[in-house]
């Protein structure tokens, strides 16, 4: 029996679980429709649609996370405050008007510092299921498009940045002078020498991308090796930016992501914990819809 | 009369100068046909085109500088090593096989090394014009596109390393999540914020692009003020990595880019003795036209 929805939607993307009364996965949808394709009126027709191919009742409620929240998503969740408990984010979860089902959308949270403003939408619910399911404590951090790192002392987040690392690289991986180089092949070792040539030298990091195309045109560098230097000296960057020495880091993603960030946190000398994204948004909303919906039969799985 | 014909031959336009026996310009023509547009076979009738519409007939030579020696410009002209006797230039130049007219073509310059190697096509003249005309010594500073900074001693090119500002700017005011915000304007105090902030803190520039995102999402920054902002930073970084301390650079540029780089530079601590573009890719040209060709009748202008 499905106890609650959960999803995460994204800018381009969303996916949805289908929990039951153990936490069990009982059904799951995947989509690509997100904030950046959807108007405000689209949002619940599509989610319905997912929810009848699954043969979800009306009375099963919902939890979103993620840019469904933004000012230019479904419903506008406001950004929370630092520090965070983050046992607070379920509480502060708005509640989408005008439709009959129970659809909560949970906040992000936002740095309000002049000199340092930043923001997150999605991610904190990642970091709620690993701090409050998984015991994650200290620095994390959740690659992609905008990289996130955050510090986690007690269940309370306490600061966090964003890196434009994986926006960086699309960017000049297919829009730039270097593209003309990059392939899909992926070299460790040409990967691992852009990681440390960026840990080196990380306030030459214009220059560096520039031996990335004179290399090639003076046959100095592979042509095919590009795509994965580069990738290691934006990620080496990123590193060398962060608020980390040799500490143990908790690396939350999947895939490639989480192979090539482990590696490059490595060499930088990190000691590397790694909790799957997708098992730390789905212990988030987890943990919020056992805060909202207390009649939720759950256990602790 | 006219004595020689000087053209910059870029990846994007060229520009061309008819000069006289005296040095004089007796006239001047500019196109948007380059590198990125022209096949090997175009250049030449290009190039006819616009000498037929100055009146110049086919005994006059032409000397070009810039993408034409490119490998994929009209005639390659190899790069010379570093360290490079500017002087040399001239010698080097390559003489376009298969036309009735005398044209030749400055080659660029290579760093062969495999740890950090460059390359330079064109701004190689304007060193040239800038050392053997101008008597510059010392650090230089040529922005764009492709910034190249260059260390030249007694008239010798010693080293010089680019660095992708111009391309970066580009693409991140154009095409990325902080293209909504930039406009038009530009705020002197917004560029000088953020050449402050990239100076102090160079090794985090992926965390301060997304400040600029954050920042107007929050209100905590202008939208209006995020190019200007943007500039700062990557003009900070720019100098941040450069091999300058507080000392006297030379910085040859023109316009709005020589106004910004020379305010960004003043804020690092440097002093900064500004040269026109167009004049050194002139004297460069006139230097080399005079070692090739020194029937041409030229006085130090």
């Amino acid at each position: 029996m499905i106890r609650y929805i959960g999803v995460d939607w994204g800018t381009s993307s969303f996916r949805l679980w289908a929990i039951g009364n153990e936490g069990q996965l009982l059904g799951e949808r995947k989509g690509g429709q997100g904030m950046s394709t959807l108007t405000p009126a689209e949002y619940g027709p599509v989610l319905e649609a997912h929810l009848a191919a699954l043969g979800v009742g009306p009375e099963v409620p919902v939890l979103i996370c993620g840019m469904a929240g933004a000012r230019t998503g479904w419903h506008e969740a406001r950004y929370l405050d630092l520090p965070l408990p983050l046992g607070d984010l379920a509480g502060a979860a708005i509640r989408v008007p005008g439709v009959a089902r129970d659809i909560r959308i949970l906040p992000g949270v936002a740095r309000r510092d002049a000199e340092r403003p930043d923001v997150m939408r999605g991610e904190e619910t990642m970091l709620l299921g690993a701090a409050l399911r998984c015991g994650v404590e200290g620095t994390i951090c959740m690659p992609g498009t905008h990289s996130k790192w955050a510090q986690v002392t007690q269940g309370v987040l306490t600061r966090f940045e964003t890196a434009m690392t994986g926006e960086a690289f699309a960017l000049l991986s297919r829009q730039s002078t270097l593209s003309g180089f990059v392939g899909t092949e992926f070299d460790e070792g040409a990967f691992a020498a852009g990681v440390r040539a960026a840990l080196a030298q990380p306030e030459t990091v214009l220059r560096q991308l520039f031996h990335l195309r004179a290399g090639p045109l003076l046959e100095l560098i592979e042509a095919a090796d590009v795509g994965a230097r580069l990738s290691g000296l934006l990620i080496g960057q990123e590193i060398a930016g962060a608020p980390v020495g040799e500490e143990a880091v908790t690396l939350i993603a999947s895939g490639l992501l989480a192979d090539r960030y482990t590696r490059a946190l490595e060499i930088a000398g990190c000691t590397v914990r790694r909790l799957d994204a997708d098992e730390a948004v789905r212990a988030g909303l987890a943990a919020a819809a056992a805060a909202l919906w207390p009649t939720c039969i759950e256990s602790v799985s």
